[in-house]
């Protein structure tokens, strides 16, 4: 009796898979990131001395026998976001969701086409929208961030953030966040400090999306925050309603001021990108005991971007990392990241 | 042979113990409270209807097959602190605080003691001092409560907190604070509810005591809060100065839109005990599903105060519990917890 075709066959595909390269390769499916371990907590990142800073720095505070070993409570970590957390180039993807929002504002009030900064949003004009003066670029900020019940924009930026899509990756925003960051901030939890994002973005949008992108909850995340005022809606409802009002600007000086309001504690880890998180980092830094502050330089100009004048790279609007803060790093001991030579991996989705 | 003595002292010893009254009736020592368990996790709490309520909420949040069932991460709960988690009677515990501080103040800036509000409180004169103006206590306060670097106040209040006895019981002001209500807190963190106070007291001066009083750490403390400047001390340290500035005033509509500032969630459960309440609440019982909103009334003259209006007891400065907030609370369904009634023990160091 001859064997079945059927065991014959699938012994034969067997044997012919095994000499083959990986399956996802043949498929054209991108290599899954290698997972996160306790042997290997950070597998997106290059070995290299920005990687043992953070292996050496979680020795110091964690371990009980180290003569720097911070009590669980204290663990305080906090990460800027634009920049740091996810992609700030071209466009922050706050200001992209007020100018999508521009149309609906001037729908409610007509009068405002009329103004010279909602006009030059409405034209789609990219060049006249890149020269607006900050002045007006706050008048279409505030305009699009106030006015509204604070849950209402909470599902409003929720559907916002789920919809729309970059123009460059044509992914959604919170695919553009970056894998070693995440790896990152798990390790950080994992030994048990607790995560923060403290950003110049506003309060209220980033924690629209906090929580299921980064695994920060709303009450830990602290940014540039409005006024609400408690009010009744028809009916009786008490809604909460956000102002025009500037409660907290959270960039630069702002940023150790924000941490008091909300947190209390002075960090013992800091991570940036730009001149807006050199107090953090400096005042993270100034606490006693071990304590480690990173910036992340954008120089990969190939698989997410090159800019900032250090060490000779393009001036931009965003994001500035200067020649004074690279001077600030160095002489604090601040860690500076290379995307390029720090980061095996940038995006979860790369190939 | 016979029985060697100490073994036959022991036996006696041990029987003789058996037939005797507790042993801490015996030395004097005042009963130690009937420890929290799972199966009666609120014993200082009497049985009724105000218990009942506690243990329903929890039930309908917590329990998997509950209809109202909460995650975990959106468990949240809210007290204010004097009069709902400690006596605030006949002064709250900051104003003694401040009082305490105005030599130091005046001594820094001798000019002070030309101001009538200064040499009021300086002159010791409790008549006078209880008949100083609104503004001219909240110039004494802003005094007292900034100038000074974050740290400098907070190891000051520290002390001062450690070192303070209140005039009737002659103890630290933080044996003031209520054992149900550290029981009520330990149950709900128990059953994963992130606890936070949410008080018209100062925000720094709270975090000085509340980690270790309440189990309530500073990120978790919403209160009235004063700016902060980040600036240089000589020698180039990076320090954060206390402003005499207001940022938020954490009373009445404040405590809202504090909860949103610097939480983001509407809580499930809140628990006052004022007017200066009454917005919290009516905002935790509108949000939908299970919600529990608490009122403590202060009707125990003899273990602890009677006050307020509310049921013909006399109106005060403080804590004042109007017979429209009991209006509010009766129409609202939220719960008024008696003191006398529904508190078998108050304080830890009770009888």
């Amino acid at each position: 009796m001859s064997r079945p075709p059927s065991t014959i066959s699938r012994r034969r595909l067997l044997s012919s898979l095994a000499t083959l390269p990986a399956l996802p390769a043949i498929l054209g499916v991108p290599e899954a990131a290698q997972a996160a371990t306790s042997d290997n907590p950070l597998p997106s990142w290059n070995d290299g001395p920005a990687k043992d800073a953070i292996l050496k720095f979680i020795r110091a505070t964690t371990e009980f026998s180290s003569p720097d070993f911070v009590p669980a409570e204290e663990r305080i970590a906090t990460f800027d976001q634009d920049g740091t957390l996810w992609v700030e180039h071209p466009l922050y993807t706050q200001v992209v969701y007020c100018f999508d929002r521009v149309p609906t504002v001037v729908k409610a009030k007509p009068e405002l086409a009329n103004e010279e900064s909602f006009r030059t949003v409405l034209s789609g004009d990219r060049e006249a929208i890149a020269k607006l003066s900050m002045a007006d670029l706050l008048k279409v900020l505030a305009a699009t961030l106030s006015g509204m019940d604070v849950d209402q924009f909470r599902d409003e930026a929720k559907a916002w953030i789920g919809a729309a899509r970059d123009p460059r990756w044509k992914r959604p925003y919170t695919d553009l966040i970056y894998l070693p960051q995440i790896e990152l901030l798990t390790f950080l939890r994992a030994n048990g400090f607790k995560t923060y994002i403290v950003t110049g973005g506003g309060q209220d949008f980033v924690r629209a999306y906090s929580e299921i992108t980064y695994g920060v909850p709303p009450e830990q995340v602290v940014g540039t925050a409005g006024g609400v005022s408690y009010q009744y809606a028809p009916g009786g409802r008490p809604v909460l309603i956000k102002e025009p009002k500037l409660i907290l600007n959270d960039n630069n000086a702002g940023k150790p001021e924000g941490i008091h309001l909300m947190i209390g504690r002075r960090p013992y880890f800091a991570f940036g990108n730009s001149t807006g998180d050199q107090q953090m980092c400096e005042y993270t830094k100034a606490g006693g005991g071990a304590r480690l502050a990173m910036l992340v330089l954008h120089d990969d100009e190939k698989r997410e971007y090159a800019y900032g004048p250090a060490q000779g790279l393009p001036d931009t609007k965003v994001g500035t990392f200067t020649e004074a803060l690279y001077d600030d790093a160095t002489k604090d001991g601040w860690i500076v990241v290379s995307m390029k030579n720090d980061w095996k991996k940038i995006f979860a989705f790369e190939g």
